[in-house]
């Protein structure tokens, strides 16, 4: 049995806690948040503090608290030489207080308040000071996930910037696409099953080999009539920006 | 029963071809190809050819040529009054030579050589000249698919310039990620999860809810380490542009 304290109340303390609420080997002894809100609807009351003094016993302290409250709460512990990780895919290992033991817990996927996640299909991102408290983040995520991989802080900045790219960035693509067939009158689910085939498809083969589209074919006359049915200056320089990127990427292979 | 012939013999035509290969209620009567190729190992060898003036009587002449072939494939039909569809997303129907009846079979997906495909996920965005035969194509498409639109060929050029959006673009934003991980060593499959849950969210909420990221946040301490961990310009300019425009655009209701 892991006994863990999750500290914080927002979309991963909540997300996490009702992931471990159905596991066997794990125990989620209190959750910690500032204004004493519980986790889950069916959550003990005594199980909720609001108080760092009334922190109790525990194998494992998950920090899952806003990237820049991280080192300070860190610092209001009232122990040290305990276990304790943050979920941050951007603040580095040593942010955490160093009077006791620090890690990392980053679950790779997008949270959102309303939307229910998988988490077998989540990687996590582990770090430890030593291999015995690695051992032990590693046991308490394969409760969740198969997914489980030792990614050193260094490493987990660049799957940070990358998820930007892939997720924030592509987002973006969406709402601007969104935007379009709303501007004439066009309904933008008729888009979904492409959009879904376009993530599926790199899960299958490398994205340099799914590359398609006027840009690549050096089309120049889809490219033009395209940029005349666009009119929004910002849309037509992203236009612009990532048909050239793509040219000038592939352009030396063709 | 409805009776097809399908002229070409790239992605489309042989994904066609197989989908309406087990249909009881649609016959693939003939294939036309320059190269008198088999769209499918079973295929019957009398089935196949080579020359317009062998193409027999059918329902529908699906032209599945490339986009700048359909204009000619279509003037050296040696018939009239028949129902000619072509399958692309940007030529306008009128690019059909009009000695016969003409129509747009348009599926708005990705295909690629050695992809299976679920045609009963695939919208199908279709345009005819008059009521009679745009019945027919839809009686067609939903032998494949219930996902059936009536597009004008106006209506097409804004799916197809969001479809370079959502597609084109996006994959080039996951190259781009599997560049960066490549290049530190970190396995980009870490990503997949993400990107899957990414393009499925915008199909239950509007992209403009499911934006997340520095970017939005205005989190300039991140979107600065970010720009020092990409040293390749392109990417720079990149991250640059689509946070620029994802400022400008949220900014305002911030
Ligand atoms: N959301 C995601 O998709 C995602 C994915 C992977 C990792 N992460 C990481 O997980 C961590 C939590 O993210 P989140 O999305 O759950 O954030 P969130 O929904 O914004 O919640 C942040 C939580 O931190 C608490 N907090 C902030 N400042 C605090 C302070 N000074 N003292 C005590 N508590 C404080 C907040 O409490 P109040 O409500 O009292 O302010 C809130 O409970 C972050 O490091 C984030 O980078 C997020
Ligand atoms: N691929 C997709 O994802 C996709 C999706 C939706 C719609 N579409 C549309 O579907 C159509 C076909 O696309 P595709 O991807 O199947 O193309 P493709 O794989 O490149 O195949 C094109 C076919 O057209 C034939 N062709 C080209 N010029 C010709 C000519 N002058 N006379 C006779 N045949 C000619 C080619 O024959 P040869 O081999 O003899 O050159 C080949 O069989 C296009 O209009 C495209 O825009 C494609």
């Amino acid at each position: 049995m892991i006994r863990v304290i999750i500290l914080g109340a927002g979309n991963v303390a909540k997300h996490l806690y009702t992931a471990f609420y159905n596991q066997k080997s794990v125990e989620v002894v209190q959750c910690y948040n500032r204004k004493g809100l519980p986790l889950h609807p069916d959550q003990k009351e005594n199980t909720i503090i609001q108080d760092f003094s009334a922190l109790q016993e525990a194998d494992i302290y998950i920090l899952a608290v806003s990237d820049d409250a991280i080192e300070e709460v860190s610092n209001l512990l009232p122990f040290t030489n305990k276990l304790i990780v943050h979920t941050s895919g951007s603040v580095p290992m040593n942010a955490l207080a160093n009077t006791n033991k620090r890690g990392v817990f980053y679950p790779l996927q997008t949270f959102s308040k309303d939307k229910t996640v998988d988490f077998s299909t989540i990687p996590f991102c582990l770090e430890a000071e030593n291999e015995t408290d690695l051992m032990l983040l590693k046991e308490l995520s394969t409760t969740l996930s198969n997914k489980v991989y030792e990614i050193s802080s260094e490493q987990r900045n660049i799957l940070h910037v990358s998820a930007v790219f892939v997720n924030n960035f592509t987002n973006y693509l969406f709402s601007t696409a969104n935007d379009i067939c709303n501007e004439h009158d066009v309904p933008f689910e008729i888009l979904h099953p492409l959009i879904l085939e376009t993530a599926q498809k790199i899960t299958k083969m490398n994205p340099d080999l799914a590359q398609t589209g006027p840009g690549i074919r050096n089309d120049s006359k889809t490219i033009n009539r395209h940029l005349k049915i666009i009119t929004d200056t910002t849309q037509q320089e992203l236009y612009k920006t990532l048909t050239k990127a793509i040219q000038s990427k592939y352009g030396k292979k063709l």
